[in-house]
């Protein structure tokens, strides 16, 4: 179960150095072909690290034949070196591999305004490409940061495979930038079809988990198309298997995000729009205080609504509702006679709100508490 | 040193029983006149306390005799009864007054969703008419939540004395609904000359207080002139004095913030205009990873860039200044060489950026770090 499961795609992985640990760090995937089709979405942050910038450029064709991984450096915020870095990472694996430097991709994850250490790389990369091969889980563990466990995924198409593998511990990190996924697939699917699937699929998975608000100056999604099974799916196929890889990884950062202890799902219905539902949603799930009721399995939904009445949506004062778990404890904008003994104990809850203006739309939000893990993750131990 | 210092004001506090430690609960703030006037702002939440939707009213038309306070319930979000409670209280304290009940504000803090426990407001309020005086303190310790000190001020204007209480633990407080002030004046100033003097002063003071971004339920700012000095300032003087008021009372509420270890004052500059600034600086000031990094005494100016790239505001991403405590730790979006070592050990901390736009627009904002104790005031203890 892994990256390297689809026909087509060989990995590999090793320690160059970066990650003081001496932890595997640097991590390879190489798509073999036929087809070396691609698409990708990246982070909506204004400041963009240098393997962003370079990876929008070299995927502009939707061709890419390699993406090359490291982790402990974010290289962001290095200025015009972080750029030079970059190139040359992309230099060094396509002289490597015997390819177009605009067909690789590079990202990185990890702290913020440190220069790449390029020596190491300079090092490291021609033994990690000697070693390509079925070694997807090794990729998946290589990428990791703050991160507990490896996050990968396969999911089976119709004829055709789609592996994937993650990291990210919830949209953010401490100092520690942050959310890549790397999808891969067999199948013959045209870089539009792929760009398609992955935009569709993003919306309601990865760009849904809000753990904080945060949002890195790193992250980036990438999938990559082999063509090697010979399967051209339908789109409509293509859509359902990278929807199911990108959900099944989404929950599995939200399990591993930073000091959790409650897995919270917030529902959002009642609205005007759904663009309504999800400000809404979204608002919620930033909330400090809300986050912090949910840590203490306090069915507070007093907080619900003061967070709700700051959403830029339309919405009836009088005449929200609020179930925790499916239990009512706020009916038409006050509570309901049990709302205060409702068990949060469980580590996953569901809390869903009706805007009450009577309309369709709705949204789906996934978050967290906000715990005292949480808080000496992102300070006790950040630099 | 309080709000009974203006001439033309009296108070009085009392304990009702709504707090179950039995502490003061109730205080009444009384114009004795000659003049009523008045003018407030409120929460900018859509969800508003009864409270609040009976001030509003009764404020219309730039005239108040009476404020009625209690804290330890916030009468919020309890439909019909709570509008009907927050009338009765008003009542109430008209028929002891003597005056007209639309000429009573009356403003409640504490437990959203909690039906507001009227008989023991009907036992109290009688009392509490009874004691007033100039007791101002009193007025002020009772007003408070989670408050640590109760925040009061005095400032003299050019002939007229300007008086304040507030409380309010931030923003925003656990369950607890939240920031309240009352000012008071014995100058001679209009509904209109008042309002103009709040507005402006509460812009630049309270609305620029952002502990976390949650906004209450029932936050309410009421000023009281009572005209008895006979002197009539300019509203360049008024505006002096409210602002200075304001002032005061906001870097209370900072310094008395749920948890903090650290005040933070966050300048942004070089922005394309005021607004653009006040996002950015607001935007870092609810930045979760950002706090715990000033928690933790973190020189983390990575996460500070992160943050400023998600605000909704024009800047150069390769052109962006960080600044801790005036020691330049980012220039041209890139870290200068003692970034890691600047000094963040002390209590206060400033943070300047400069968006590199080359524009005049620059905001202030104040806000605080995000600890383990913030956690535990808000999960622990909430219900």
């Amino acid at each position: 179960m892994s990256i390297t499961a689809p026909q087509g795609f060989i990995a590999a992985a090793g320690a160059a150095g970066i990650k003081p640990s001496g932890k595997s760090d640097l991590a390879l995937v190489v798509n073999t072909g036929p087809h070396h089709h691609a698409a990708a979405t990246f982070t909506r942050n204004k400041i963009v690290a240098s393997p962003v910038k370079l990876t929008r450029r070299h995927i502009a064709d939707g061709s890419l034949s390699a993406v090359l991984y490291n982790s402990g450096n974010a290289n962001a915020c290095n200025g015009a070196q972080g750029d030079h870095d970059a190139a040359e990472s992309a230099t060094l694996v396509a002289a490597e591999l015997g390819c177009e430097v605009s067909d690789v991709a590079v990202c990185s994850t990890g702290l913020i305004g440190e220069p790449l250490p390029m020596d190491k790389l300079r090092a490291a990369i021609p033994g990690v490409a000697g070693g390509l091969g079925p070694h997807g889980a090794a990729a998946a563990e290589a990428i990791l940061t703050t991160d507990t466990v490896a996050k990968e995924v396969l999911v089976d198409g119709d004829g055709f495979l789609l592996g994937g593998m993650g990291k990210g511990v919830g949209m953010m990190a401490p100092s520690l930038a942050t959310m890549l996924v790397c999808l891969t697939t067999d199948a013959v699917a045209s870089p539009h079809a792929l760009n398609q699937a992955l935009l569709k699929a993003v919306g309601v998975t990865f760009n849904t988990l809000d753990i904080d608000g945060s949002t890195s100056t790193n992250d980036t999604v990438i999938i990559l198309a082999s063509g090697a099974s010979g399967v051209m799916p339908e789109q409509e196929e293509l859509d359902r298997v990278v929807l199911a890889a990108c959900e099944n990884l989404a929950a599995q950062m939200q399990a591993d995000a930073e000091g959790v202890t409650k897995r919270v799902t917030i529902t959002v219905e009642g609205a005007r729009t759904d663009a309504d539902a999800l400000n809404a949603a979204r608002v919620l799930g930033r909330d400090n205080l809300f986050k912090c009721a949910m840590f203490g399995s306090d069915p507070n939904w007093g907080r619900v609504l003061a967070a709700i009445g700051m959403a830029e949506a339309e919405l009836d004062p009088d005449g929200i509702d609020v179930y925790f778990n499916d239990e009512a404890v706020c009916l038409g904008s006050a509570g309901t006679p049990n709302a205060r003994s409702v068990d949060l104990s469980g580590t996953d809850i569901a809390v869903r709100v009706n805007l009450g203006t009577g309309g369709a739309g709705t949204a789906v939000v996934r978050t967290t508490d906000l715990s005292h893990a949480y808080v000496e993750i992102n300070s006790a131990y950040s630099s």
